[in-house]
């Protein structure tokens, strides 16, 4: 189960749609039934997540996934019922007494939390005899609450901090009809399957080693294909719309993060400095600075701008070590990054020269929903964000009509800016409909003037360009990771690290299956030749298990008449045809990337 | 000038050839000279150097470079004398005193280190009025020295250490013949010329920037396309050759490094470590245990032998701060890295192997004249190496037959070896004549079991296998600097940043230029199209001073044909050519990279 990103403890449950209130009010029916089976459970906080509710507790007795029928048994009981969910307010201080009172400590704790802020009144609800803490908003009565489902326990630290005590958790869902949860229920199987963690090692794609440490996943010869297939490919992307390539180290000298801003707003993220002679140098935690030196390395005129500067770079940033695994959360992470630097009146167009590379893109990733999410700045929020109300106003607009123009579906996400700037980050939908954060790209007016990067204009005036910051999937690592769940694994053709595997019957149809392959690989396909002393139909499950596009098979047959026999890893028989036609069938297939 | 690497304290004088012999003696007789000028010097040390001799003083005055024709003159004076090269024997103690009494503190403070490993005796060489303390050999007269030279004064810490004396160095070079000066002075002035720190920047290949660090250069679009160029030409030759390429991240934890023996052998160039969380990491020296790793990940067999995974990886190492300059010496570097985990009587058959893509990328890169150093361990030095006499001797011997059979120019370099192995290096001269050390494949038995890796063999027993690391040249930062060197800055078609430069002559030839581009760069040709109000002269100037290859001009006779009027960055006018047609051209002259 994903959850939202934020500590769940600090992100309450502001924001609610109607799914989300309704998932919420599930969550206090979850509570009022773990209330009703274990009396002396103390509840903590139930939220929402991306894609249901959880509720932590202190639980009286152990339990387990095994105990959830149980529970959703007296959910429904309750729920049949029908009561309201009613609200009231109450002054902080007599509600503390009544949670002390009927030994709820936890929300006791949290009740003097609010009291320390200066909260005199707080809200409760009550649903049938359960009364909880809340900001609300819920539905008005429990049998509005849609199908529902409880999915998993696990542990979790109270108020998110590993030096309170464990809780337990449980994680649950609900939708406003049968078809989306089972829809739901379907998805969760199938991202099980899909696992990258299971799927990667067992694919032999990449190795998490605790010798080199965690969130640092090497990746095997097959892995660095698909690394290599997706840069080559943005390559070709970047090469038609006139960026060029730069390379920079991974460390520098901390003192320029202090300059950008960085070590103020993004110092969490950052790793320790470490001392080089007399100076202090720290790995980086993204690649701007040092394009902005390369820009800054000698004087610009307009006629250099739009300079698309673009990197693969590998950025080291802080995760907790609870969060990582796999692919997709990672401590070392390499951004497909790229700056422009360029005029005001250029922003129109070059995020329309972006738009247009990332919809490119998922088109050959075969991604074809996608929406996003305008990314904007929290005026309240003053410590986060670089200060100035107005430019931060421009920025936005200006992102929000690129965005129409592109007609491009869209929400606002107050908060989720860039501390230099608004963005437009992308969320895309894989093959079992799951959403993921995969490109972005930000507007970034501060920087350049901050750091005196400047070019001389017409008029010979020295102007300080804007910067459109670009994460073409945003992570080679969390992208391969997707794509790996995206196709469970099954790459199409020009992705997949073997891209066919040609199997001899016997060791006297190896000469033949060599020859074919040594002409297969003068043109760059990826052919395996399968040797092993093993029947034709272990080696073909086993092709089919390690999901190889073709395999071909060389028998006395096919050693007579020059052919191979072709099938597909989906079982489909391709026939019998000759070293030629394959690879003109195969080239014919790697040529759809545009 | 470039100096040897070692200390040139440490280092002596030990080894010498007949070249090194006379050099040592010329740097005898230029001490002579100095004394005779400047009665009241003190004699530090003077040893050869990669290319000449020097000798470090305390003078009396301050000399610059406009002193040393009189020095000269004085040389030969004394040579003219005709004295013999005589050498004594005497107590340390003895000599010590001498020393001392004729004001040779520094001569003393050495004699007083020999005393102290317990040197009881030592040697002197006189010749005429200069007395030396010098282990020898020496000419026999002095009149036996070729034509000298003295080249540049430098200041060098008194033994190497910057908590000492500033004293005065004086290079200078002599050599058998006139015409062997005379070329080594034009290498030196053509060296000047072809300066990579000057070229470098000039071509806009590279910055160096004091807020990102030192020894960590940038690369620039247009060095970006050298190293892209590079790699993928070695990318090409590792496929044919059956390499796999990894990809692995560039810190690890440092117990890693403890367990290889880096920590040990390797750490005086290791960066300082620095936390995440309660672990220790630190920037990787090179690429060989995350490498390890990828092999250890799951069992092999001997049928997945040899295994080459490969990687251009950036590796992190200190090198001294007042080193630093370029391309040529940097703190991260990136090895075109190779590990063959292999079999024992695998290893000539993937030596040779790596032998003949070493010879390709030579030729590639049009550097015809090359030798070999047969790197062994020097058996004395019990500390820097892992113990294991017999070891050394097999491998040292397997190498030898190795470099025999495939008839490379050799000679070997005792105490050279890696920690690990013994190595065959590969020094290369370029186009100037200097020499240059890049490709290195080392041999490494010791390894594989220090970390347990293991493979099964045809009997089901778990064996160790044998390590070949390769470096194809060794780091591609360095050989981007050697090239720009080599080439003066002219790449050949396939590395140039730009490979064709279109001139409009006026505005109304700008559609039709940028309709050639267009065709040009849809075939991957890197064009670029002048638009500048410049005379055309200005144009071709500006371009052929950036040594773009090829320049067409576009005017009315040619927008009207259709023809370019295409001529060479040397000035060489090859005629009208249509689009097509100079197509054609540049795609056979790029084909030859074999």
């Amino acid at each position: 189960m994903k959850q939202k990103r934020q500590n769940v403890y600090k992100s309450g449950h502001t924001g609610y749609n109607d799914l989300d209130t309704m998932r919420h009010s599930a969550a206090h029916l979850m509570a009022a039934a773990v209330m009703a089976l274990y009396p002396k459970t103390k509840f903590g906080i139930g939220p929402t997540t991306e894609n249901g509710f959880c509720y932590d507790f202190a639980l009286p007795v152990k339990i387990s996934e095994s105990d959830l029928p149980l529970i959703e048994k007296k959910m429904r009981e309750l729920q049949n019922l029908g009561y309201e969910y009613e609200r009231s307010v109450l002054g902080t201080e007599e509600a503390i007494k009544r949670m002390i009172k009927s030994g709820q400590t936890l929300k006791a704790e949290l009740l003097d939390d609010l009291r320390k802020t200066g909260e005199s009144e707080v809200t409760l609800y009550r649903s049938g005899e359960f009364i909880d803490l809340c900001k609300g908003p819920h539905v008005k009565n429990v049998t509005e609450i849609g199908p529902f489902k409880l999915l998993s326990v696990a542990g979790a630290y109270w108020k998110g901090d590993e030096k309170n005590a464990m809780l337990t958790r449980i994680y649950g869902t609900c939708f406003p009809t049968k078809e989306e949860l089972e829809k739901y229920s379907w998805q969760q199987e199938e991202a099980k399957k899909r696992d990258h963690r299971i799927l990667g090692p067992q694919l032999d794609l990449f190795v998490i080693n605790d010798d080199i440490g965690k969130g640092l996943p090497l990746l095997t010869p097959k892995g660095t294909v698909i690394r290599n297939e997706i840069l080559a490919y943005e390559r070709k992307l970047e090469r038609e719309a006139g960026f060029t390539e730069v390379w920079t180290p991974h460390i520098a000298k901390n003192d320029l993060y202090k300059r950008t801003g960085h070590w103020d707003h993004y110092r969490d993220v950052m790793y320790q400095p470490f001392g080089i002679d007399k100076e202090t140098y720290v790995l980086k935690p993204m690649n701007c600075p040092h394009h902005y030196m390369i820009y800054a390395s000698r004087p610009r005129s307009y006629r250099d701008l739009p300079m698309r500067l673009s990197e693969p770079g590998t950025c080291y940033r802080y995760e907790k070590s609870g969060e990582l695994g796999g692919l997709i959360r990672v401590r070392a992470l390499t951004i497909d990054d790229s700056h422009i630097l360029m005029r005001e009146n250029q922003i129109h167009e070059e995020f329309n020269r972006c738009i247009t590379m990332v919809r490119k893109m998922f088109a050959a990733f075969g991604l074809t929903d996608y929406w996003v999410r305008l990314s904007l700045n929290d005026p309240s929020d003053a410590v986060k964000y670089i200060a100035d109300a107005n430019v931060w106003k421009k920025a936005g607009r200006m992102l929000e009509t690129i965005t129409k123009d592109n007609k491009l579906r869209y929400s606002v996400g107050t908060g989720e800016a860039s501390f230099y700037g608004p963005k437009i980050d992308f969320m895309v939908k894989d093959s079992i409909g799951r959403s993921w954060q995969m490109s972005t790209l930000q507007l970034d007016l501060f920087m350049a003037k901050r750091l005196g990067l400047t070019y001389t204009d017409e008029s010979g005036s020295q102007m300080h360009p804007v910067i459109l910051h670009r994460g073409l999937t945003g992570s080679l690592e969390r992208t391969i990771g997707i794509l790996i769940e995206h196709y469970g694994g099954a790459f199409p053709l020009w992705l997949a690290p073997v891209q066919i595997a040609l199997i001899p019957i016997s060791e006297r149809h190896a000469p033949a299956a060599r020859e074919s392959a040594q002409k297969l690989r003068s043109r760059n396909i990826r052919v395996e030749v399968d040797e092993r002393n093993e029947p034709m139909g272990a080696k073909i499950r086993d092709h089919t298990l390690q999901k190889v596009p073709y395999m071909g098979i060389i028998g006395d047959k096919e050693a007579a008449s020059g052919d191979i026999s072709v099938r597909s890893r989906s079982g489909e028989n391709l026939g019998a045809m000759s070293t030629p036609k394959l690879l003109k069938r195969l080239e014919k297939e790697l040529e759809h990337i545009v």
